[in-house]
């Protein structure tokens, strides 16, 4: 037979089943995180109308979806989760609950430029609530809590939640008179940690054509750092001289002054009137997330809240808060960083059973019994030394063995060995998944450094 | 602005979310149980290279085909999770601990002509282990307590798992001298119960122009029927005459001895010489599962044994033995038959917690709380008439509502309403937790009429 080398697409990321194991752990962590906060897991097609998914239109996004054409329709894969939602809202919107919280951890498609690091398929893990007309602030301020409650479930405790909101930005440029430059402004400031204040002051008087004096009102109020505490109190100094900005910074106070109930510690949070988070969609809370020692990944999980999510679809005014983390982004960049806990174990299962008598039935009747206390068990069935089968248990990674012979059945027992400690203990079927159950290791995903 | 209508592809299954929470149960459901047996996670990408999902090429799977070009390459969508698994297990060999057992549930895709219950978008719910030249028949016998522990997961009783193996009919069609017409005898005798026996006689000796001695052997071969012991008991009548059927005598043998051990009453199971799948592909074993009130769905769990899984990327022979679940399918049959258990709260929440005060910290904190106890809470912020936040919470199906004013708070206590019953009680935190958590309905996903 001609044989197809096999392989897979460039950009595309497969794992090997311990990695896989690891992947879907924080998987499973950002359900359950996403639940306790009463988010619906909903799934919707990977396949749209390309007319529906592009009915923003242009730009990067028309260059980099996939799309094609099936008999007569003009099909694209999506490209992220946000479009499919506006449609799904739209389309239901009189079948659903108001305000409508969902989340959605599923794959999206953009075919960019291969590079490393860089995915054409990728996991978005997203939540957004959807109000129907109006969505009060509450929802706006227990975000943080949910990205606080996500990652430290990962096991991440060095990484901080950066939070802004675009009435001020937008109410203190009106201020300035710079609200048609505001664009320019911002994505000038942007450069700040990178460039220095001399070279964006620079910029902003020479390139941008502004004043000296506006331009030092910019880099002042940029500079406005400290305690969410002191960034809240030099922002009073502005109030009353704008209806935006005024408005802006009562949400911001909302957003900030329920934090220690929501449980989420200062040192996780920080106002920062630096994050912007492009210009047009979103109109309220911004919110970006970063690792503290790992500042050059950028934000692991951004978002904000916006007035208008599906007005390419319908009149029905459905503003929103929403948030989203580039899964396999973040997945990649933790392994290649050496982050992933070695020793949390990733076989497929608890424990491996190795029968060793003729008849096999003792050692099946023994795995059912250890499945129904939810045991993750594997037969292990082949005719093989016992010096190899003791190769595959190392290889697979289980934390332990169940070894059955005639001397074990013998005394109804059966001999349980830990594959760490080496230690080996003759045990009856209750014990033994007790003693597997209690021995199972619970450390974190993450180890930070 | 001009509006698009929104609309989502026919053949496409989106789902309401209280739908949606319906088949993630089935989902997690299957999940576990393939976990209980030792099967890893493994997700592969939707997107392949179209000359490696072709490579068995030809027929039905090509134009069924998402086919498409981007830049220089030619892509296609999965269409099942085998292919890609083959070119998985091809391609990391080296890197993979066999035997190898994975499951995977994800979308395949097939473009074929839209109608009532088929998709073009659809979840498989896939189990194989694959073997390193050589694959032991406990995994063979191993399958029917999958299959039989995931559909009682389900609430399902009334189901049959029917087996049947290759080496049988391909070695009794060798007895009979039929080995070159097995293909033709077997499509015909497939018809078995729809057009009767005569009409079966008819057609092989006239069609296919087959001795009416052997047309005779035929049928009564095919009419063997009874319970596991009678059937394994008539085909010992055939032993001694064709190697390759005894070996497969043997086989069902050792996947029937079992059964007890494993679990799977005798009801549930059944040797059932008419189950043939497919003419090559299939190499020992192979299985069907029906719903006994519902035999128009067909096989709802199908598989068997292969002895090549990966022969078009690689010389290594790689045996195994799978079954795969038509997940969306299954679930739209289900629905639409009323099966699905109306009693199951398919709630975002477990709890919708009311702010009746000004400082909505204290219900802030007591969310916070109970979410650290495993409860799903929404906190419910939005700026409305009491009436209208009850009948939201009637709309989302919430089991039970907190209701936080100033009396309950004066006394460090909460309102706990049981939506079910409307029985409301004054508790305190730690005692609401038990008593949601006391109050969770837990019935099965399906409930059999």
């Amino acid at each position: 037979m001609e044989r197809i080398k096999p392989r897979t697409l460039s950009g595309f990321m497969e794992l090997l089943p311990q990695k896989q194991a690891q992947f879907e752990r924080m998987t499973e962590i950002l359900r359950t995180t996403y639940g306790l906060y009463g988010f619906a897991p909903l799934d919707t097609p990977a396949i749209e109308d390309a007319q529906i998914l592009l009915a923003k239109g242009g730009g990067e996004t028309e260059k980099q979806i996939y799309r094609f054409q099936k008999g007569d329709n003009d099909l694209a894969l999506r490209f992220d989760l946000t479009v499919p939602l506006a449609k799904y809202v739209a389309l239901h919107a009189n079948e659903l609950a108001f305000p409508f919280r969902r989340f959605q951890i599923s794959k999206v498609y953009r075919g960019e430029r291969a590079q490393r690091g860089r995915f054409r398929e990728f996991y978005q893990a997203d939540i957004d609530i959807i109000g129907d007309t109006k969505l009060d602030i509450l929802n706006e301020a227990e975000i943080p809590a949910i990205i606080y409650r996500a990652f430290t479930g990962f096991g991440l405790s060095r990484f901080q939640i950066r939070v802004n909101n675009r009435k001020i930005l937008n109410g203190f440029y009106a201020m300035q008179s710079l609200s048609e430059q505001s664009g320019d402004v911002m994505r000038t400031v942007d450069k700040l940690d990178k460039i220095g204040a001399e070279k964006v002051r620079k910029i902003l008087t020479e390139d941008l054509q502004i004043s000296p004096e506006k331009a030092d009102a910019v880099l002042s109020f940029i500079a406005i750092r400290g305690t969410n505490e002191q960034v809240l109190t030099a922002l009073e100094g502005y109030r009353g001289q704008n209806e935006l900005f005024d408005k802006g910074l009562d949400e911001l106070n909302a957003v900030t002054r329920n934090l220690s109930a929501f449980g989420v510690p200062e040192n996780n949070f920080a106002v920062d009137l630096t994050i912007a988070r492009g210009l047009d969609y979103y109109t309220g809370t911004v919110y970006e997330t970063t690792l503290l020692d790992h500042p050059e990944i950028g934000s692991v999980c951004s978002g904000g809240r916006y007035d208008d999510l599906a007005g390419y679809y319908t009149d029905r005014q459905l503003p929103g808060v929403g948030i989203s983390i580039g899964l396999t982004r973040l997945f990649y960049v933790l392994d290649e960083q050496g982050l992933l806990n070695p020793e949390l174990p990733c076989a497929p299962a608890d424990v491996l059973v190795l029968p060793m008598t003729e008849d096999i039935a003792p050692a099946i009747s023994l795995a059912e019994s250890l499945r129904s206390q939810g045991i993750r068990v594997q037969l292990y069935g082949e005719q093989k030394k016992f010096k190899q089968k003791m190769s595959y248990a190392d290889k697979l990674g289980v934390p332990f063995i169940i070894l059955l012979g005639e001397d074990e059945l013998a005394q109804s027992k059966c001999a349980v060995k830990n594959m760490v400690t080496g230690e080996q203990v003759l045990l009856t079927a209750d014990e033994a998944a007790a003693h597997i159950l209690s021995g199972k290791y619970t450390g974190p995903i993450i180890l930070e450094n």
